[in-house]
């Protein structure tokens, strides 16, 4: 399941409706509508099957609400079932890199690729399970301000690189890993979690997916 | 199913043991092995279950091997499951887009990425797709020589663009492919795969993906 | 007088010292010292005369802290001067930008530069005269995701590839702002503007300039 | 004489007229004309001194057609004779790099500037001087995946960088290519071939050069 | 005060006057006005005050002329102080980088960014300063061509590294700089004098800024 | 023949000699030798035949010396009358393109690849075949800034783009240059220029070649 920004009553509370209050005094030049559409792209929601509805039910339960992506993905359920599956396989289930450390990795590749979806609702993400709100910030930023240790910073210039210039990476640079003490899993898994995000990122900029507000106020 | 050399007989008896033989004579300084692994990383294949087993022979009967990028992911069969389940929906699944136009986003993609594993594959399934090698050759070197149709090409920018600069990806940008007559479910075909090369490429480079030999002889 | 996070009580509250009693208990491997410098050059300050002490406390006042970038000029209180007197004149003196637009640009160009001490004080203010949360984010991590009216999408769009490419600065660039209303005086502004911020984020980066504390929780 | 695709008798037969026929059939949006120009600028060719008359009969003798970029020249024979007395003298003459690295160099250059036209000719002198189709197929989509020696690496490293960042190259640079065995001649021709390809490349895409279909089939 | 071109005083008479006369004959398709403004922004100045028209004075007895970017500043008199101050302050008050030292930075970074007028304005100052004409030209074209001892190559190098990535500079970045005997002040003086024209360029490129005609003959 | 300086008297006797005197008194770190080598490269020249005898003589007869580029190509003369022959093709005869527009070009190229030989040399040319020293400045630093008619910007950008980007060169920018009235031939003759230069700029890098001196106080 998704970054979950559990423990955000507040946030929760000041979501949606709030918004549109806030936004009614604003002098910027900013345009925000009552309900703003999640995608730019109109594609109607598909009835949703049961497996699905237990999916959703279980995101409100735990953080409160289903994350946007998710609902964005609701035009075709095959669709939606193969990015969920993707998506909890490589930040949920067991690896040698926490689940923090995904979540950083997600924030440094959406960093370079600007995204905004992804930087909100991850970023978010870092914040919450670093219990670090600078941290959270600096990967948005620009992750070497952090000061990290050799193996997060490796990690990080790793997935930067990948990013940016998938076509040089060779020997030297998983050997690199290797060094700081990444085993081979580890490395697969550094590298699918920062290929995982040049995809996402990818599909929320070409349809300039909106994050839910309630990322915005998360474990500040 | 990944790109499928079908048809390819003399390609793949010319395969791994002709190019052993051709490797011997040429005065390059190319270093190859007699069994080259399939990736850089020592990740062992786990059992293979008979989902896995079904879906292999599947490719085996049809195109006369296992692609390696299937191979690569047998060290954890959930991601491999779920790799091929976004893969099979992406690249088979009806959609507005043919097979060949998707392709065609794969290689062109993989070419701003300079990948050498997904161009093999993909540009032998454009070369084979069309009947039109050349067509192949272009989507690998500069398919802004290929003279196509403003359809294609706009779809072929698009995913161009996305792919370079996903953070400038803006409003213009969408109505630019309706223009043309594409659908808003075609939008987001074109997006998503366009997307999940950008994913794929990078797994690929990260862990010097290496090509079935078959591939380069495919339909030229 | 820099970016003013002024009614930040609970964020001031919350600074320094709160920092350092979460940072002993993060698994992060982000290393942070109890009393960290502002800068990683070894420059002492030189004794503050009255014109500053003066000034340190109307930050003091007002704001509660005195910003980071002003201690970090204080080994040389000429500098420090000349940089306050330009600051001051560009982000308060009456113009026909607002301040606000004036902290817009400011993070923009800094996001272009991923400067980590101006995103944080500068996104910080946009956040508190915005009255807009999302607005401040937006602004860090892309603003094309804003979608500002078209006056001051030009005026960003200026500032942007006056940071990126100056060199291709032409008639028709100041004639996009012309043509959504701004007069010759706002187009120097913005320029000034953007100019300046390409400097200080220089200054920041070159010195690894950290932010003060509070402005991380600031208007949240 | 340029890349001489010799023995390709069956490509040679299913060369032009093969080509349109396929054309008809396939569902693709490329415009394919049944006599497509050369060159997308009108200049008539001039008519044929006696020596180029020779220098053509020689190629067709040897490779069973004139190369495209010779005909492209044919509108100015001082023009057509000094291109082909630099390009024979780079390609041919005696040097310490054999013909192989010097069409290594060539595409591997023209890969970075994406020249369709140089990719196709001299993708084709790779595959046929090698022997070896996949090392052809390795310089045009990215040359680091072919696990070249220190010696061939080094060169086209050089090659790469003086093509991409000609103003960075320096002592270290050179030194690089003295410690892997290159003599100071060799360093020249390394240099001179690049640097010719990044002419040529240019020519080729100012004017939208065709390459003859025949090198599409050879030596695959 | 401004970069000094004194002794100039045949390139003063060969200025503006001689300039068009000269413009009469030449065939070429630029365009020069008789009275040419010096920015692209119609702003008047404003009336100069006591302060700045003493300034102004020492400008015109000691150069000749007052530089067009301190005219370029007359339309607000707080704007020209406080850029004057801060100018005065880099470039000539007391530093370890010697007055050329801080004019081959501001060359070097206005090559960078390539801006007509610092290049104009500082060229000529690096000359005159050096009396090495041909240092002057090699800073604007490319300062790696100059064969700097190890000092002056790590100051020039650190500067275009601020410049063009600014988010990288790192430790080690500041750490070449100390191990070629630079202190931290001297740090601090390259990074504020790099990032100042960083601001100085960008001011100028925005307002299409004119640098005086004497300039171009100054030390040749 | 190249670049030809004539008319520069004064600049020739303040050439090599007088450069040395003034090298010894400059405080700067440049180290310059007694006899500085043409390029970086250790190759003897080869015996001179009457042919070329007769060319260097044509050259010291009419600019009073014999250009390095020339020099640097005697180690082997077929290189040298090959280059000799395209450059005097391409530069000096008879085109629609004035000898300065071809200078322009050269200048602009080699302005985007920092080429500090070619900067120098066909600096030179454009002042002096224009008459005109700011010309040639400002081709030099940013050619933007020169005010040109639509016909020499549009030539202009056509080289830069040709040079930055060779591979998105698309028949709507040889419509441009169609539109502002240059033929089918003057549309080759600016792409074969501008690719030159593209390749002779990285000769000269990759061997750190070194102008003449008279070349940088010819008209000045």
């Amino acid at each position: 399941m998704p970054a979950s920004p559990s423990k955000t009553k507040s946030a929760a509370k000041a979501g949606p409706s709030a918004r549109s209050a806030k936004s009614a005094e604003k002098p910027t030049g900013r345009e925000t509508a009552a309900t703003e559409a999640i995608i730019a792209l109109d594609l109607p929601a598909a009835p949703l099957d049961a497996e699905i509805e237990a999916f959703f039910q279980k995101c409100r339960d735990k953080i409160g609400f289903v994350p946007n992506v998710l609902l964005a993905y609701t035009h075709d359920l095959a669709k939606l079932k193969a990015f969920s599956a993707m998506y909890n396989d490589l930040m949920l289930a067991p690896s040698g890199l926490s689940k923090l450390e995904r979540e950083m990795i997600a924030v440094v590749v959406s960093a370079v690729n600007r995204c905004f979806y992804c930087l909100t609702a991850h970023g978010a993400a870092v914040r919450q399970l670093s219990g670090d709100p600078e941290l959270g910030e600096m990967m948005v930023m620009n992750y070497r301000a952090a000061r990290l240790d050799a193996r997060q910073r490796a990690m990080l210039d790793f997935a930067v690189k990948l990013t940016e210039t998938p076509w040089t990476i060779d020997d030297p640079d998983r050997d690199a890993l290797r060094k700081v003490g990444f085993s081979e899993r580890d490395i697969w898994d550094i590298s699918a979690t920062a290929a995982f995000y040049n995809m996402s990122n990818r599909v929320a900029s070409a349809t300039d997916m909106r994050p839910n507000a309630a990322y915005h106020a998360t474990a500040r």
